[in-house]
């Protein structure tokens, strides 16, 4: 089934805007089992909408499109739409007492214009938006399903999680399809598409496999298509143990999207705590473990030591150990790490030191050099690594690296080093 | 000038990979006075990208083309682009020379499939990509323009910057251009566009608007088109005092593209140095802030402290308060404030303490609940602000408030409220 992704909005065409939802909605229906063919992002504009939808639905069996659906005079789809399926407009009961009941929560009146977003044409079926007021439409001729959706993000990934791809499922009786991601670290994609290679090729033609890298983390995502839910589970539990055979060292976890998830489960999981001590990283760490909801439960929290006054001060890391071996260096990450875990009362932790650039590099610390450390209440691990030369990178290949290391600590796991 | 974006890669429509080359150069274009008319994503596949090339071609001005250059055989750009163009390849000596370089420098051996990447069409002229071994490739026909990009983000950034975009203007004839941003906080974009609507109106045809919102912040761009550059930015400056008479008090800044860059900028100026005690933020200020390069001249460093335990022990809030008046209150958010500048021997502090959410929140403090404190050596001013119940849009708006606070009252301005 192939699916064209129509994202509408002069927003997105100047660049005011990521186009976050395209990845969302292909990830989403890719994982569905559907195809995605190819996103299109044009203009609040009549003939360019007109134009993209009557050559997807003649080229395509699925057109989601998202946008143009707000009050204002810019956002026409509606009216398209009702060009297009030769329909009109009418006010529909149960999006009408949705809006209400938003507008009612939020103490603000209902005017004509918010009043307008319950008009939908005759000929869709109306999908209530529970987080919004602007509804989706979903609209079928000669097997081709087109849906409409609101552009905001929170509210497009709610209506396709709970409703468009459940519907489109049904519709177009997809079958089953079961998906397993494992993050994989401390091998590059290459590398590891050559380790894993007589794996891959002996995968059966309806499992495919997707390399996903980002930041010294790959992580592989199967999808598995079928008839029945359990066996094609049992079968991709089958086919890992060739993977783990070939690339296990590398395998940090399986079954969450990002290390930080995997982290979070994982202490949450065993109930330990963590603190963190950061220089080069910059609180990054911690940053990206309390975007994580709960987090309070595993989280004590953390010193974000720039300079190396904090780290003496806040951490504890002796004056000696920064004037015989410098900031970046083996001896101040293993005292940030022992040092933030006794003064936090924490059962593990994690420091990094280092140089994310691009400049303050030295010939003994070139840009990219970056001390790891895990500390725990037996022992403390602490290794070295070198990255590139550009800094947030490094920022965030340290971030991955460090909670790679924790959660294979955390596991009794070896580092694949 | 019309232009169309054309970004290619199966990775893109699985949305294994959010398409951040799109929003770039349409940034870059829009402020350089081109008009993307489309984006549009599509597949490794011959007969898609032939279809959509052709298509751009006889409807758009330009075409700008990222992706499909790589050395594998799964990237086909090229021997799309000599059909279209009826050329055949050749060995590009310069395209060459750069590849031996990098690889040279990365101490890898160069193997024929590398090699591949200096054959360009001889119908386009090569443009050398110093960062990466995939040139970039300019064709001309009938007065329409067509580059092809590497669709690696910061190659293709840095090629469009420094090489594409002034070709372009220079092709065109462009003219001139000026942007300028204004950073605006304390005002939702419906409010403040009621506000400004007088001076919006009254501006000159040449000179356009645009919001773009993002957390809490609205960020203003003008864009004015003529024939010279320093009349242009004389007459932006004239126009400005309209602004700042009807809107000034929610400006917290202007020729900068976010808050983190502009705190940046302001204590880098005065010399200033900075501290942060983050509780609901978790980091993510120090993280934002850190992100820039250079921040050790000003940052001093940070606690996250999640747990009571901490906010005593590393900031010094005292037990009795935090019993009386609760971690999130006026009390706590002065005292971590307070106790973080006198510990790190900072200038400024900023903290914060909330229910960042989705769970927690209580009839006292509902989640979005947000203390933020910001201390200097002589005062220390604190407010408390209500945001809603998204844990991320949470949490990026207590960073983007905090950040204006801290920027106003290091310019003795005051605070909106």
């Amino acid at each position: 089934m192939n699916v064209t992704i129509l994202n509408i909005g002069d927003e997105l065409l100047i660049g005011q805007v990521v186009n976050t939802n395209a990845s969302v909605m292909s990830q989403l229906l890719t994982s569905a089992g559907f195809r995605v063919v190819r996103v299109l992002t044009i203009g609040d504009n009549r003939e360019d909408i007109t134009a993209a939808v009557s050559d997807s639905l003649a080229s395509c069996d699925i057109t989601l499109l998202t946008g143009g659906l707000g009050p204002t005079k810019d956002d026409i789809t509606k009216t398209v739409l009702c060009d297009l399926f030769q329909s009109e407009l009418y006010e529909n009961a149960e999006a009408l007492a949705n809006i209400e009941r938003i507008f009612a929560r939020r103490n603000y009146p209902l005017t004509p214009i918010n009043r307008q977003q319950a008009w939908v044409p005759r000929a869709c079926t109306m999908i209530n938006n529970s987080l919004g007021t602007a509804p989706a439409m979903w609209f079928e001729r000669d097997g081709h399903v087109l849906v409409s959706l609101p552009g905001v993000p929170f509210e497009m990934e709610h209506l396709m999680v709970h409703e468009i791809v459940p519907r489109l499922q049904r519709h177009f009786h997809t079958g089953a399809i079961v998906t397993k991601n494992i993050l994989v670290q401390g091998i590059g994609e290459s590398f590891l598409s050559d380790l894993i290679e007589p794996w891959e090729l002996q995968l059966p033609q309806h499992i495919s496999l997707a390399y996903l890298p980002q930041a010294g983390v790959v992580k592989l995502r199967l999808t598995s298509v079928g008839d029945n839910q359990e066996t094609l589970r049992q079968e991709i539990t089958t086919q890992l143990q060739g993977l783990y055979a070939l690339a296990g060292k590398y395998i940090v976890g399986e079954d969450y999207e990002s290390l930080p998830e995997l982290a979070a489960a994982t202490l949450a999981d065993k109930n330990i705590t963590l603190a963190t001590a950061e220089s080069c990283t910059g609180g990054t760490i911690a940053s990206r473990l309390t975007a994580i909801a709960g987090a309070s439960q595993w989280f004590k929290g953390g010193v974000v030591s720039y300079c190396n006054e904090v780290k003496h001060s806040a951490l504890g890391v002796k004056e000696e150990t920064l004037e015989s071996y410098g900031a970046v260096s083996e001896q101040t990450a293993r005292e940030m790490a022992e040092g933030v875990r006794s003064r936090l009362s924490a059962d593990y932790a994690i420091a990094t030191t280092g140089v994310a650039g691009p400049t303050g590099g030295t010939d003994e610390n070139p840009v990219g050099t970056v001390w790891i450390a895990v500390a725990s209440s037996s022992s403390t691990v602490v290794f070295c690594s070198h990255y590139g030369s550009r800094r947030q990178q490094n920022i965030d290949r340290a971030v991955n690296e460090a909670l790679a290391s924790l959660i294979r600590i955390v596991n009794n796991k070896p580092l694949p080093r």
